[in-house]
């Protein structure tokens, strides 16, 4: 069976070994003790796991979320019970290396891994994410004793972890964060202030919780360049690693949400006796770069769990649609005949075409980011490193943003194809329809992540990193040229590429002027415009890997390959052109958003 | 103060008194005894009464939806206090005539009171629309005995009704009803069968409801030309008008759904003891035609509740962007300075002009329906009264499914702009969402909505339908044309007006040579093609207005008219060209959803 309710194992080892090379991974020295063996058991481990374990479980805490309960939060017991199972076996620290007790693995297969839980149980795995990604900064930012004090613990799954940005009053703008940091004598800070919509703030899933805060010193300059981040224990950890008295950090309440209902979500008070203490973490006013270690990462993980959502729904609305049967087709004119499997039906194709493309193009680039994470880490040459630092630094604000518009998509089309039963709770797509709603909110908005791409990103080192990418997508075409079946495709691509380049070099100059609020009013056109341009690249990649293997291809792998360019066509025919109107608007320096004031709504 | 919760009271008088000339209808017999002062007295107290009664409980109705205990349905109490409410001061038989009690109000205003009901409370405002459903198609297709004793306690507020369509094995596809109806001596039947989806299905708002069921004669032909129709009595009604004796319809269990919750959804068995009687209403084997009278109003209806969502979550997610400050805007590099308002962003005020876009070109047409509804029945010359029949059929599965869509759009776009905030449960945007999930689904899918619009009604009497539509655009653009704002708008549109008729040309052809699944493909981009058109038509009609308004007006007018001029460049330049897109693809005559089959996915 190729496929489970949460994993198209087909598609992903396509993805991994036909489309991104992970078998060349074990070349490395970083990765020398890992083959391709290696990297399918742990595949096979986690989509057993999360089989197994997250994907029980899953509607019943949505159904009984998190409790407040005196200043404590209640968790149904299947969420510690799945969590213990993925420490066990490992995968808290499955990237980590090997001196620290980790498996090493690479960050692509460790995201393989990952899609697992995310698409049988996001709000539980939510835990495990916060966890890694705080013993990801201590070890890139903290110093010895917090890494040994609390990293340490967490990879060995003892201890869970949180990133507090926001506050009430500051959710987006962390220029207004104003907790406070006082210095004090022995070298921890106090701390006072208030922090909101903090992920796992409060729970008893582990021994601790070590939160990561933002806050500001007395005699800090004002906005982001006068935040710090500290880490602040919820139970202090004494030398000998074991636990002391209960910091100052009171849980003061918990926010309800729609959707991803099994993260606990939390108000946290910081201080509120005045006896909160936390240690800096790297240099002082220098928090934000150190957090947006965590937050890039955290990013990418966003646009995982969007995938992942919509990848669930694409997989039951495509099961359901094969089992159902009803109507007929619109020339089958006789009422006494059968009724065709709603499969038959084109539009119903078309609603399982656009979930196919939105998932298997997006999940790509997700992959293809986490391999960029290994070759900036770990890749021989210095310049491929740099390559790849300098490129994902370009993707990650599209491998944030556009899955989690476009795969919300997804599940509001698996939703579709259900009908009245897709909109009751006795099935999945609706609540994956509700978790995904979070994920163009949370870690900065998908309009941050626009004006991210845009006014950073493709200009930064002279639109370096936008050059190399519009390289990499020059060799896809290069790839995919010599196929017949591709070759409107090619020729679009090439239009579109020299239009997205054009655009860009107008908003370029808009920005170089100073014109800065003109150039970025469009910025969610501009992550149209890239966006869908990526989306289409990974297609193609794809489609031209499937037209060179389908002449040696049989049975369910030509099925398969003609599937890659079935969807590649459908991309580029359907879903694509759009972005001839976003790169017209913005070239046109549309300034509509800018002339209308709130007199006139 | 212009703009409530629920309604912005401003936009509806310009719709009905500006755009759409409500004034005039008093000089039509039927509606003689109103003005404009009675129509206002109607609205306000529409809207006064859904502030009071429907709006308060509109999230309690979501946490305590309705249980089912033991064969019974429990409801909040305030949901039948908001209906008694609503009874009592006329709106159930606001539309009925005269004679039968009603207030014979045009159906326009009666859609205008409607409005603020739908935006304050679309669950409980549910059973309202459906009784008033029943009692239509009862005085459209019921014999003189089923007027009196069904209809009538229902005009009079103490009977509900219901739509029994659907059937487990049998949404979408109504040629496989399975449910018998076996005729009896004395003139009644008994029928046997399930029903599925039924909103309203049982519940004690009242003293009895009637079920309009569809199911099939012993001798009926297969397929949706052997259906017919009954009134089915949850309780009898003897003679006298008094209940009898309960039927044979059980209760068998309620659906649980993601949103609409205050609406309870029912699974019914009828005649489980063989003791379920039921009355033919209109003729044998024509019952789909009677319920479509019904349907088609329920398809307005369903386009205007979801408009009203739209318009809830934008009057609200406007208010939070003018009140809420946070952030600075790009250009402003000074930390110390305030925060701007959120509305002061441009990317809020994209998703600020997307809403009002959807929200008041839907509006626009939903009402213009609805006077069209007037004019059918009432017009004093005949041709305008076969031209609005005429223009109504086109226009209903474009009001239907284009405000499904979009204004879920909007309610998702709402919950954006509120961030966190929105996406949780004490905000009311995250539940406009929800219950809007709905809308793209009932009272036909959307994918049917579209074959309906392409496939029949853009070609009845060889495209007579839409010729019609055509030329009434042309007299809008004959309107907007001495205004220099709006002239490129009206070139665009000149030139979409013509790329629409062409397409229908292609597709015309192809559907009369026979190639249907083909001419049929692709057919809501179709439904976007002509769907944005209208819209467009729709925004460019009130901008008109505005423009030749301008001169004379001043303060809050100006604003006001200064922002259907804004809407409009917004909806022609950000929104409207994508048609080109879909006129292309469909002209291309698109056939990559036919050729994907099950094996590909």
């Amino acid at each position: 069976m190729s496929k489970s309710p949460i994993m198209d194992r087909r598609n992903l080892d396509f993805l991994l070994y036909e489309v991104l090379g992970a078998e060349q991974l074990p070349t490395w020295d970083a990765f020398a003790d890992h083959s391709r063996d290696t990297f399918n058991a742990v595949v096979d481990l986690a989509h057993d796991l999360a089989l197994e374990q997250f994907l029980p479980h899953n509607r019943k805490s949505d159904l009984q979320e998190p409790e407040f309960d005196n200043g404590r939060v209640r968790i149904i017991p299947e969420v510690k019970q799945a969590l213990d199972a993925y420490i066990e076996a490992g995968f808290m620290s499955a990237a980590a290396p090997a001196d620290l007790g980790g498996m090493q693995l690479p960050f692509l297969i460790d995201t393989a891994a990952s899609s697992a839980f995310g698409a049988a149980n996001v709000a539980t795995f939510a835990y495990a994410v916060l966890a890694r990604g705080v013993a990801n900064l201590l070890t890139a930012h903290g110093n010895e004793d917090q890494q040994r004090r609390y990293r340490d613990p967490i990879l060995a799954g003892r201890f869970y972890g949180t990133m507090c940005l926001s506050e009430p009053q500051a959710g987006s703008s962390l220029a207004e964060i104003r907790t406070r940091a006082v210095p004090q004598e022995g070298g921890h800070y106090l701390l006072e202030g208030a922090k909101m919509w903090i992920s796992g703030g409060e729970h008893e899933l582990g021994e601790n919780i070590i939160h990561m805060v933002l806050a500001r010193m007395p005699d800090a300059p004002a906005g982001v360049r006068g935040i710090s981040l500290f880490a602040v224990p919820k139970c202090h950890v004494n030398d000998d690693g074991s636990l002391g008295e209960r910091n100052d950090v009171v849980l003061a309440g918990v926010n309800h949400k729609m959707g991803y209902r099994g993260t606990v979500n939390t108000f946290l008070k910081f201080g509120e006796s005045g006896q909160c203490k936390g240690w800096l973490v790297g240099e002082p006013h220098k928090g934000l770069a150190c957090m947006f270690h965590m937050m890039n990462e955290a990013r990418i993980g966003v646009g995982l769990g969007a995938i992942m959502l919509g990848n669930a729904g694409y997989l039951h609305s495509l099961e359901y649609a094969k089992e159902r049967r009803q109507g007929r087709l619109p020339d089958q004119k006789d009422p006494a005949s059968d009724p065709v499997a709603l499969i038959e039906h084109a539009d119903v194709r078309r609603m399982l075409l656009q979930q196919k493309c939105y998932v298997e193009s997006s999940f790509a680039l997700a992959l293809y980011g986490a391999r960029l994470v290994d070759e900036k880490a770990h890749a021989p040459e210095q310049a491929a490193r740099e390559e790849a630092g300098l490129l994902l630094e370009l993707l990650t604000p599209i491998i944030k943003a556009w899955p989690s518009d476009w795969c919300l998509k997804a599940n509001e089309l698996a939703i579709q194809i259900l009908g009245g039963y897709g909109y009751t709770r006795e099935y999945p797509v609706e609540q994956h329809y509700r978790d995904n709603r979070l994920n163009p909110i949370h870690e900065g908005t998908n309009g941050i992540q626009a004006m991210d791409l845009l006014g950073r990103k493709a200009m930064m080192q002279q639109g370096a990193a936008l050059k190399l990418l519009m390289q990499r997508m020059q060799s896809t075409l290069t790839a995919a040229a010599p196929h017949a079946a591709l070759a409107d495709h090619v020729s679009a691509m090439q239009r579109y590429l020299q239009l997205a380049g054009e655009t860009t070099g107008v908003l370029g100059q808009q920005l170089a002027a100073g014109n800065v609020r003109l150039a970025l009013a469009n910025a969610t056109h501009y992550m149209t415009l890239i966006g869908h341009l990526s989306m289409a690249w990974m297609l193609l990649e794809q489609a031209a890997v499937a037209a060179k293997a389908l002449p040696g291809a049989s049975g369910s792998d030509r099925d398969f390959y003609d599937g890659k360019l079935i969807a590649c066509d459908f991309f580029f025919r359907h879903e694509l052109p759009v972005i001839e109107h976003s790169a017209a608007l913005l070239k046109s320096l549309d300034d509509t958003t800018l002339r209308a004031t709130a007199a006139h709504f």
